[in-house]
């Protein structure tokens, strides 16, 4: 792992440069995707068929995924696997659930009613990516805040397989997808954008998938809504004196597995646990299956930074805004209050990253690369829209009169003051 | 205006081609913005002040506006706007004050705390755009729902001017900026965006601006948060028989004054009051300053849709999904429950427009062209983010040891399980 050491100030620097970095645009791939969006916008599911057949090699009649295709997958399942995602959806439910908001209505004067609804989505896409990266957790994870949100009808697509995992079907029935497609890449983004014949267009899509997907649906991004931009996955760890060595190191290596673009950032004011941490790793890394992914991925993004005191380690980290922040510090819990900037924490010794991706109940869609600074896990909130409303009798118009054509000529919106005039005695 | 009629299936592939005609992409622009960028994250304040005397016209030593300059705005400011706006603030903060959030904490079983954090972003950055586009009013509806969302620091930026409107910056200054900078186009937005030697970075972007300052929120986004790429303003109105076609014409049309690609949108079920209004908007139309920029939107962008009950009205206007909807019906309250999209709604035959645009205290910052099909006004909600935290205690994680690694291993993620069984005893 990198070590950056000097003072807050030059690490920052280097922090923003490496941020920078990650945030550029991919031009080359930007065309591909237009042309993969203009086709499918026009075509609709004669393009997804030939856009099948070339990238995924498999010549579909139907994209819809058939219930028996479903109940062939429970049938399949390890019962193990299936009890698991049964209870974790127990856990991602009760915690979501705490999310729901209700609208408000006050009367702030004679006449004057104003409030807010919140009103679910109508309809919801959820992408789900192929191959090994088919991830039934994140099915529950993308699906059931928008269950409870109340969205009408979820609509999930993943590219074709000759077979599909079993786990995948299994949990997108758990969690209440009413019909799932197999289209992926940039051209599902786009059926689930524009609709097609048989896929119908949605009002949101959520869900990861690689640069062709991320990319369509940044440029579908107003026509539909998205979720985020989701970057290379990444922990951040703050661990003093107390941590054990053992734990941090096996814990940034579960982030590192990912991708080999994924980030583990150690930041510690020990520099004897930094040694130790560096040692375990590579003793861990020996025995790991995915060693070809971590070890690139924590030979060139891991990051080690040595901080001169409690303040300066959570200055530093609160810079990285972190996907994943674990405390790995003694009475860690008394120590949020230093956080503003993290998708997820996770607090104390005990509580390693991956009870918060499979099972904990908090979503593990986060925000990536610094993202966290202004915006947050997917959540119930996602899945719903905030209506304003206001009704002012004619008298409470009388009397508001004055100050809002006052404003309206003030501005040279005329007929927005004539609006109210014509409403006069 | 263009009069829709028909089967509610035909009218709805008019509405949705419509929306995909506004959602386009202008490429030639994106060019030019994103040449704009690069020079601004290289050059910082020597670029912007390039660009302040080839676009504005002006050179500039000192980008920050004074203290002198705003007190200065104080004296020459119209004793009636300057209360205006006070009695506008008043409102907007009542009513944005219960939008704001608290977080929750459960422990769903022993050993377990689970939670969420509601956290004010650090830094906002608002842009204001210069000349007669400088509305007071939208100061104020940026500004104070981040100073309630409890944001440190507030960057207001604008295009450079000789002179500034007053009641730009008293706006600013009674609403709680902290800073204020002149510098504006895509340039503005790469200044917060990156920073530069006297601009600090920020951490989300809000508040409209022409094309080149979209198309740059845009680009940016990502690296900061936007809240919303807005389109041409709107205006929905619902009508029934009840309603005055006086009224409905001059709400139409101060929609209309805004932009020559405003739209404004008549749905009802009485033929006689379509007949009605189209008539009394050529009659007010003569009358009006902006006829040069209402009467193209109306001609061009203008629809009058006949519906054939008031379920009808409500489906293809739920389509439509406008910024800005209002309900000339008699007993309006009682039909918010079949509004599923919209920015705003205004009740009634006296609730006009441009009471929610200046006073009522409800967000004027809308989601336009069809987007209240999944987001919502500006809030307090947009400058605050969710954090998730949860603590496991030795025991709890492992009792759900055996479930965690089960997922992990089925995902083909060992270093995730591996995590959890280093905890083991």
């Amino acid at each position: 792992m990198k070590v950056l050491t000097g003072t807050t100030e030059d690490i920052s620097k280097i922090l923003y440069q490496e941020q920078l970095e990650l945030s550029k645009e991919n031009l080359d791939v930007d065309d591909a995707v237009r042309q993969i969006l203009e086709d499918v916008k026009k075509n609709g599911d004669k393009a997804l068929k030939a856009y099948s057949e070339k990238f995924d090699k498999i010549a579909l009649d139907d994209f819809e995924v058939s219930q028996d295709l479903i109940d062939q997958a429970f049938e399949e399942i390890d019962p193990e696997v299936l009890e698991a995602l049964k209870n974790a959806k127990v856990n991602i439910e009760s915690y979501h659930k705490q999310q729901l908001e209700s609208g408000f209505e006050d009367q702030p004067t004679d006449g004057v009613i104003r409030g807010q609804l919140i009103r679910p989505i109508e309809r919801a896409g959820v992408y789900v990516p192929g191959g090994t990266a088919a991830y039934p957790s994140s099915v529950l994870m993308n699906v059931i805040p928008a269950k409870i949100a109340g969205v009408k009808e979820i609509i999930m697509i993943t590219p074709p397989q000759k077979h599909f995992e079993p786990a995948i079907l299994v949990a997108a029935s758990l969690a209440g997808v009413d019909k799932i497609f197999q289209v992926g890449g940039a051209q599902g983004v786009a059926a689930l954008a524009y609709g097609t014949e048989t896929i119908p267009r949605v009002d949101k899509i959520t869900g990861p998938g690689n640069i062709f997907v991320a990319t369509a649906k940044k440029m579908v991004y107003g026509l539909v809504g998205i979720d985020m931009i989701a970057g290379p996955s990444e922990i951040g760890v703050i661990a003093d004196s107390s941590a054990n060595p053992k734990y941090v190191a096996a814990d940034l290596l579960s982030q590192a597995e990912h991708d080999v673009r994924a980030r583990a950032i150690l930041v510690t004011d020990s520099a004897e646990l930094a040694e130790a941490v560096e040692v375990e790793i590579e003793e861990q890394l020996k025995r790991l299956p995915r060693e070809n992914i971590a070890r690139p991925s924590i030979e060139n993004n891991g990051r080690i930074i040595i901080a001169d005191s409690v303040d300066a380690m959570f200055d530093l980290m609160n810079q990285v805004a972190p996907e994943h922040l674990e405390l790995a510090m003694d009475n860690a819990y008394d120590y949020l209050d230093k956080v503003q900037n993290a998708g997820s924490v996770f607090l104390g010794h005990f509580t390693s990253e991956p009870i918060g991706d499979y099972y904990a109940g908090a979503n593990h869609v986060l925000p990536t690369t610094s993202t966290s600074r202004f915006s947050s896990a997917l959540g119930v909130h996602d899945f719903v829209k905030r209506i304003q409303y206001m009704q002012y009798s004619k008298a409470a118009v009388n009397a508001a009169s004055h100050d809002i054509t006052t404003l309206a000529y003030a501005e040279g919106l005329q007929a927005h003051a004539k609006a109210i005039e014509v409403r006069h005695d």
